[in-house]
C-alpha cells in the first residue's frame, strides 16, 4: 500500500519546506509515503497533471466544497483503504489556488476539506501531512509525538 | 486597537518558529499585533493564565467545540471589532492540549474552531496567524502576498 501526496507547485516558504520535510521523514517509519510535486499552472492543466500522477489510485482531493473529518474519522478512512485488497495506492491531491476542474472532482473518491478557511497552499500541505502522521499514530495506538 | 495572540507554551518546532515569526512580522505592517506566550500546564492553570493575560479584551478562544468561519467571514469579524469604539483590544487564545476550563469558555466572546481536525498546538497557532494576516489583506482589498 502506497500513500502519495501530490501537490501542484514547489514549496517556496522556508517554514513550509522545513515542516513538510519533518512530517515526510516521520511518515517513512510507517510505510510507503511519497510526496510528489507537479508543475503549477492554471486549474485545467494542474487538474490534468494531478490526475495523471495519481493514475490507478484512490483519489482524495483537497477541496473547499469537500467534507470535513475529525482526526480519528480521517485515520479510520486511511485504515479502510489499507484493509481493502483492491486498493493499491491512495493519492492525496492538492491543486492550484484557482481550484480543480469538474473532471477531477468527478473522478475523486473523496473531496476533503481541511478547514472552512482558505489556507495558503503550502500551509494546507503542511496541515494535511500532520493529519496523515497523526492518523498513523492514532491507528497504532501510539502517543502523539509532538 | 490591539490584537493579541496569546498562546500557552513555547514553540519548539523549528518550522513553526520560522512560520510564526514570518506572519508576526507581516502583521506589524497592519497595526498593533502582539504575540504573547504564557506558561504551559494543565487545563485549569493555563485557562487562568490566558484569562489574566487577556483582561479587558474581547476574548476569541480556539476551541474544538467552536464555530468555523470562512476567511472572509473571519475578516469581517475583525473589522466589526475594529469599528466598535468600546473594543480596545481583541485577544485570540490558544490553550493547552487538554482543553479549556468551563470558566474560560463562558467568558469568551467567541469560540473559534480552525478545523474539525485536531492540529498540533504550534501548527494551530501558525494557521491562526495566517488567517489573521489573510483577513487583513482581505479587508484592505490587497492581493494576498504568498
Amino acid at each position: 500500500m502506497t500513500f502519495r501526496i501530490i501537490a501542484a507547485g514547489k514549496t517556496s516558504h522556508q517554514y513550509a519546506k522545513t515542516g513538510i520535510a519533518e512530517y515526510v521523514k516521520r511518515l517513512k517509519r510507517y510505510g510507503k509515503f511519497e510526496l510528489i510535486h507537479v508543475k503549477d499552472g492554471d486549474s485545467a492543466s494542474v487538474s490534468k497533471r494531478l490526475l495523471e500522477a495519481a493514475k490507478g489510485s484512490v483519489l482524495v482531493t483537497m477541496d473547499e466544497r469537500g467534507q470535513e473529518f475529525t482526526s480519528t474519522a480521517f485515520a479510520n478512512k486511511m485504515q479502510g483503504w489499507t484493509d481493502d485488497p483492491s486498493v493499491k495506492s491512495v493519492s492525496f491531491l492538492i491543486g492550484a489556488s484557482d481550484g480543480h476542474t469538474e473532471e477531477l472532482r468527478k473522478q475523486s473518491h473523496l473531496l476533503l476539506r481541511l478547514s472552512k478557511m482558505t489556507m495558503m497552499h503550502e500551509l494546507a500541505l503542511l496541515v494535511l501531512l500532520e493529519q496523515i502522521y497523526r492518523g498513523q499514530t492514532i491507528l497504532r495506538g501510539e502517543p502523539y509525538h509532538r
